[in-house]
């Protein structure tokens, strides 16, 4: 069997391929009998109209794309499966995409995706996005774009957060009033609004409990996969050399499992001699030995919050997104890791 | 700004469109100093082709599906993390489509991606399919389909599949090794080629070493998220009503973390008391309490393989795929969980 194409049934018929193409669209100019015909053998053939044709008559791709930094990571796996749930609500198909925290692959994506392969993006930026042009251009030629998680500010449209600096605040206070005098915070990006936030939260604590910050006990890791020996290394280093660290806040999951090599390795345990909490959405947090204290964000309602954001704005047709920022708040799973140990 | 396109530049530099269009493709009816004028005023503003204009001239979309059953499950996000590299070698777009083990789901998804959005898939069957007419059917109207993993035997083209008949043999050898005589077995699916074959794996284990079959051991577990009580009652039932059960074969990882649940409800210790193992990618399992034994299929590199062999396919524009079953070895992970618990 072949493709079952206008042709197709407009020979089977004996109609021409114009009467098919136009009584499918429900046109005027087609009689009622005529267009019950070729419907009923539309639908015996199973025929599927075209989506690069439909495209060239209507401008709509009926398609969305959905851009992560990585994959490999509980938060994105939820925003992915959030977005998809809308998307396919909508009869939308959803292009996935993974910068793999590469800036130039992710210019190379928005600008792939400006002529109307997408209607619409939904865009978490990579670790390293520190100018924002490719993403202004994509936006002023009609192709809007919903950040969440990872956000520009610099630019005006929907993004849809996470309270980063609360959530960071409250975790730091949880871990203050378990005890915690000597707090190591494992930095994420300099340059992210998130990263800043978070921080702000941890330093904001610390002051309010008039406990001292010290620039030496916040380290820089890296967040991609393939760090995991600089960050192992950085991660040991500032446990032995600060020794009287009790406390250890992950700004993301990966943080937090080397943090528990780590003190294996060092026989520090974990929650007697150092407290660990970190911002994770990993499903296994309740299994690990100790169960891990996590700031739990609300990843799938994002993604769906995103995609909703994003459909309201296509089924209107307006130019452009209003800046607003929507906050999708956190909440604090306290677990074994930042108080005690319970009996196996 | 506007959308950079045909007209647009045919209007800045005095050509018809058609000259334009012909130029972009480099036909020869173009001189080549009128084409050099307009690559470099495409460049300048930054000109891309539009995806389906492109495709209604060269009937090739440039995109791939890859369907996946779930996606909040370590081994196919690295089927995803495989694909999507060779996708992104290739210049391809990627559209991911979750069934969410919905036969029904899974068949509209395959009816809409048969006109031409996508020139290929690569797909794992949910749980539940059992008739393929409809993937027959999207072969023959000439959109091939490479399975991975859930592969439908009956359908002839390539199929990329792990050893798991054999991998499940030894892992519960492995389990009779360190001493289990009564083994439990959590099964996924009576329909899935994978699911005899692990489970004729478990049975021919225990049948080399003279370990009696004992169907009332062996249940039947649901595959999806939500089936979460289900799951947990079946397997709390099966631990009560065999008390002298002291291992458990997990099909899925999913399995393996509830009998973790349930064993800590029972104060059965694991390894003391049962020890347990399971297919799994988890990326955690050797934080978890015990650190988890697995089965660990090579799912990147299953990603990486449909996607070479479908792109290979395409690029020669052969009519059909030919039959053959691609098996890449998983490995088995000694850790605590069915040995022994370490000191911590």
């Amino acid at each position: 069997m072949s493709k079952v194409d206008l042709k197709m049934m407009a020979a089977q018929l004996g109609f021409s391929v114009s009467t098919v193409s136009k009584a499918l669209r429900d046109s005027h100019e087609i009689g009622e009998s005529t267009k019950q015909k070729i419907l009923a053998k539309a639908k015996e053939l199973g025929y599927k109209p075209n989506p690069y044709a439909s495209y060239m008559r209507h401008q709509k791709s009926k398609t969305i794309g959905l851009i992560v930094p990585e994959i490999n990571n509980s938060y994105f796996l939820q925003v992915i499966n959030g977005a998809e749930s809308i998307a396919r609500e909508k009869d939308y198909h959803l292009l996935i995409y993974i910068t793999h925290e590469d800036v130039e692959h992710e210019k190379s994506i928005i600008e792939h995706l400006q002529n109307g392969r997408v209607d619409g993006i939904i865009m978490s930026v990579t670790l390293n996005t520190k100018s924002y042009d490719y993403l202004e251009r994509c936006i002023s030629n009609e192709v809007p774009i919903v950040f969440y998680d990872r956000v520009c500010h610099e630019i005006e449209t929907v993004k849809i957060v996470t309270d980063d600096f609360a959530s960071a605040f409250s975790a730091t206070e949880h871990l203050i009033q378990n005890g915690c005098k000597n707090i190591g915070y494992l930095s994420l990006s300099d340059n992210l609004s998130i990263g800043i936030k978070r921080l702000h939260g941890y330093k904001e604590a610390l002051n309010k409990h008039d406990l001292q910050i010290d620039e030496s006990k916040i380290i820089h890791c890296i967040g991609t996969d393939s760090a995991f020996d600089f960050n192992y290394k950085a991660i040991k280093e500032l446990l032995v050399s600060h020794p009287e660290i009790d406390g250890i806040f992950g700004s993301i999951e990966r943080f937090a499992l080397i943090t528990y090599q780590v003190c294996k390795e060092l026989k520090k345990r974990i929650p007697e001699d150092i407290k660990v909490l970190c911002f994770s959405n990993l499903q296994t947090a309740n299994y690990l030995s100790p169960s891990l204290t996590t700031i739990h964000q609300p990843a799938f309602e994002m993604g769906v919050t995103a995609a909703t954001t994003l459909f309201k704005h296509l089924d209107k047709k307006r130019s452009m997104l209003v800046n607003d920022n929507i906050v999708i708040k956190s909440t604090l799973i306290i677990r074994e890791s930042s108080t005690q140990r319970k009996e196996h």
